[in-house]
């Protein structure tokens, strides 16, 4: 996916429990949800089949990802993802300092 | 994987074409290698079935990341990557402004 100008990017490093508890749904809402907020640019994520997964978000400011942060929905997701989904994970926000896109032509 | 204090993120995300051709080697080569350079810290890598993959490494800082894009096998390897193994791929740097690591008690 080409995204253009992210100034932020948040990058969700995570091993799944086992089963799936309500993950799934709760995984499409938050992909559904997200959307919907200023200054979510997209995001690209790929889990294996041991359950060892990356996701990558990308933003336009501080604000808009502390915002997404905050949203309630997203609040009780987070509260189940320590209590069921995972077992590790780990979260780091940074800020974009060099960034490029190249595909085959 | 615990990694403590890293200053920066290099975040590669990556479509693999079709068929080895000295991928696996190569990269095995690589993951050696960066272990070597001075201000690397540690990486975690995942790819699925479809081919398709997501790196971080995590970096004390620019001139180390700016070292190890230097290197020169990794130069041939980065050749060959646009050549023969990737399909499309992006290269994001950035600085880190929150780290966090949760693991199950």
């Amino acid at each position: 996916m080409q995204i253009d100008g992210p100034n932020y990017v948040v990058v969700f490093i995570s091993q799944r429990a086992e089963g799936d508890n309500g993950y799934g749904t709760m995984a499409e809402r938050m992909v559904e949800s997200v959307e919907k907020f200023d200054g979510y640019l997209g995001a690209e994520s790929v889990r294996d089949a041991s359950g060892f997964g990356i996701t990558v978000s990308y933003w336009q400011g501080l604000d808009d990802i502390s915002r997404w942060k905050a949203d309630a929905e997203h609040q009780a997701a987070q509260r189940l993802g320590r209590e069921k989904w995972y077992e590790h994970f780990r979260l780091t926000v940074a800020k974009v300092e060099k960034d490029m896109y190249w595909k085959k032509s």
